[in-house]
């Protein structure tokens, strides 16, 4: 492992994010608060530590070992947190400095939990710069999902091997991945602009349109407004999102095939793509119903705040149109699960991820087979295609390292005095990536409140989360660092 | 199948129910009250129905399928929950059946959750069958763990195969299993009778002394008081209950060992053993200081309770010395945990077992390693031991299984309208054979509010929990009943 290397690369994400800020800081100049200063800052910061160490670290032309690899996805992130993090910080809109981390961290991871209590109160610089983070965080998670993790069998673009052009191994591996990544981030580009363009002719302004998109597209949940998508109680702009949401959260191989080699049958003969939009369907009906039965809600009330939460809640999203932790206990139990399950592989969605619901339920269905079956060998097949058991384990594990660490997470909560369902749902709602939870850190609240303690575990747990968990904690073996 | 055998060896169950309930019958000769008319009707319809199925069903000489065997212990335990629910049922005690077949189910699978809203007003002969079916059920687990476990590769007993004697598979397999069986049996019964005594030198009387022991030894959690354990406000007691409950939670192959084989080293080589004692001891440790700090309790009074309640939780007992639903989140949550790990393999004791976490975490940190060390071969070892993947595949499908049932539990009774405290804790008690939970079920709480529909749930799960989640869920299957 060369540290050098890694920190060319680094230095390469630091820059980026240096250059990002500029777009709020033209904003800014339009703006008559004084964000401009705090960009300005921000940017000489970040810029006068990634350009010269760029420039002081070798651009040699080889490719990253493994271990470099998860080293620099790992503090990537973390470093684009930690420079995202000054214009709140220099700012003054949060002035602790883990405040306006955890806030960088929730865009860059594209959570959408926020820290801030009142959001209308704050320049509309700092709101651009905020919505950017999460639309940047989603760029770079597809760049993982193209180009890294199917590499080391992380995450689970792994199942989606054999469709993705860009992860056959070979010679023109570079040029492969550069070709599909840069069609699926045409891809992301083009919703961006579809979405931009119908929310505006649904009647939103500007600011609130790019704001909202920037927060749809990379599943984030981040909005300029208070009551979020509540706030404009516009039916429209709810019909859109919702369309957005469920659109972002769908594997976006498939969209390669659908736009760039016009194969319209993959996406619907994908069974991840079918369970998850039958499960977005039917936990919409059972919600709709309950809150017909129980909140004394109209049948358009109902379908309404039903249609939307799922949609939200299951993507991992985190936008509100209505206070759900008011809801019933049932329809909260939903939306819990629905935030364990996430949306597809290969999205800017959090979370297990529906394609690893599908290999755990055959897994289980095997295993009970063979228990009165003992010498049956069953394959378990998505799409037709067996997947090896390496890949089975690597599902199995993941889906108990979340177990795990969403237990941890909850003790840790417990242990700093949250209630239960405070400790559980912000714990949830960080591993996946989702937002809001439920009861203190609910539809309606905000995370200002927790103790910089709880904030760490939250930050951990959300980069965790986006990282498929293996990544980030290999960091904490001794043996990765002694290894050769 | 042949549904004739099985219904032979099911009527040998359900007639010794009815003559277990002799001695309850006979006891309730020396009582006022109006239960020896309800054990008569009881014994009549039991050894009614027991006795000419038993005469009239062929005793063939023939070993049993595997799937037979596991219609047959599946229907055993609910075979003698339907039954040993009548004395409640027609003595008044519980009017509603689905009632006392809840507290019967609750008694035979050792779990200790009660539908009675006041147990010193029910009469002594209806609290010692209570107390019985307790003691009953800890002798069945063990004759399964023993038995049929090991050649099914259900359950935990899989791992300790090299060390049960009962075992090893060939010729004179029906004279070990009798063999062994006999040799826990009698350590089983010598556990009961060494607490008795000792409970009746700690200044019990004779009835609460053996309905204590009848519920200790199974890591159960009925009593004969309203206040549980707290009832006597004895030192002794409670340190007497403490010892012969962690005593329980061990491995009875380990007893074998140490008492029939004169091998005390395999006790403290386990590493389940350790583990177990390691985790009760840190547990109670830092709940301790918990209640010290949070409670205001006094040093002795954060041990004596904090002790308790760990040993009592940790094991999947459920005797209660002090309302724990009233201590901190953070103690809380560690019970909650404590709820989900259970005891040793090869014990009484219900939930996931401390030799299924060493298997997972052992299996986790294998392929933490092979994120980076891809080509990496290392088998998984316990006492020196390498585990076949096949055990270790059933050991996550196990856990996995666990989680699934909890959260489908956790729906259904949140579904049913109870608040999700109650609603998760509930669960979580029902299929660890635990007992009480917190919120409406906590500590000094009871089952009697909850509707049908989630008693049946509980029952369920109870029932699942027991009989190692497998040999439960293979009858719902439609291929078990189709295979050949």
């Amino acid at each position: 492992m060369n540290p050098r290397v890694i920190l060319h690369y680094l230095s390469l994400i630091i820059t980026g994010t240096g250059l990002a800020m500029l777009i709020p800081f033209f904003f800014s100049l339009t703006e008559s608060g004084e964000s401009t200063g705090a960009f300005l800052i921000s940017i000489g910061i970040t810029l006068g530590i990634g350009v010269p160490v760029f420039l002081l670290t070798p651009s040699r032309e080889r490719n990253l070992l493994t271990r470099e690899a998860i080293t620099l996805v790992a503090g990537s992130w973390i470093a684009a947190s930690v420079f995202g993090a000054l214009p709140y910080f220099f700012s003054g809109a949060l002035p602790s400095f883990i405040d306006a981390f955890f806030e960088a961290v929730s865009g860059f991871t594209t959570t959408g939990a926020t820290v801030f209590t009142s959001i209308e109160t704050q320049s509309q610089s700092i709101l651009l710069w905020r919505s950017m983070t999460q639309w940047l965080g989603g760029m770079g998670i597809i760049m993982l999902f193209v180009a890294l993790f199917p590499i080391l069998g992380i995450g689970s673009a792994h199942l989606i091997q054999a469709e993705m052009p860009g992860s056959q191994y070979g010679e023109k591996l570079t040029a492969r991945i550069r070709d599909t990544a840069k069609a699926l981030w045409l891809i992301y580009i083009g919703m961006t602009i579809a979405q931009y363009i119908l929310l505006r002719f649904a009647g939103l302004p500007p600011f609130d349109a790019i704001t909202i998109t920037f927060s749809t597209i990379p599943i984030g949940g981040f909005t300029a407004t208070d009551l979020s998508i509540a706030a404009y109680n516009n039916l429209w702009v709810e019909i859109i999102v919702i369309f957005f949401m469920i659109m972002a959260g769908v594997n976006f191989g498939l969209y390669y095939f659908l736009f760039f080699k016009r194969q319209s049958s993959r996406l619907f003969k994908s069974s991840e793509f079918r369970l998850y939009i039958a499960i977005l369907f039917f936990s919409g009906t059972i919600i709709s119903f309950n809150l017909l039965d129980q909140m004394g809600f109209s049948i358009g009330e109902a379908l309404r705040y039903g249609a939307f939460q799922v949609a939200s809640i299951g993507t991992t999203t985190g936008f509100v149109t209505t206070d759900f932790d008011a809801w019933p206990a049932f329809s909260k139990g939903v939306l819990l699960i629905l935030m364990v399950i996430g949306g597809c592989a290969g999205s800017t969605a959090g979370a297990l991820k529906v394609i690893r619901i599908i290999a755990l339920a055959k897994y289980i269905h095997r295993r009970l087979l063979m228990v009165f079956k003992p010498n049956t060998v069953i394959p378990i097949k998505v799409d037709g295609v067996a997947l090896p058991e390496s890949v089975i384990s690597r599902i199995i594990s993941f889906a108990l390292l979340y177990a795990i660490l969403a237990a941890l997470g909850f003790m840790a909560m417990s242990a700093i005095g949250l209630e239960p369902i405070t400790a559980l749902s912000s714990v949830i709602a960080a591993i996946g990536n989702v937002g809001p939870g439920f009861g203190m850190v609910g539809a309606l609240e905000n995370y200002a409140f927790i103790p910089p303690l709880g904030k760490g575990v939250l930050i951990f747990l959300m980069v965790a989360g986006r990282l498929e968990i293996f990544t980030l904690l290999v960091l904490f073996m001794p043996s990765f660092w002694r290894w050769r």
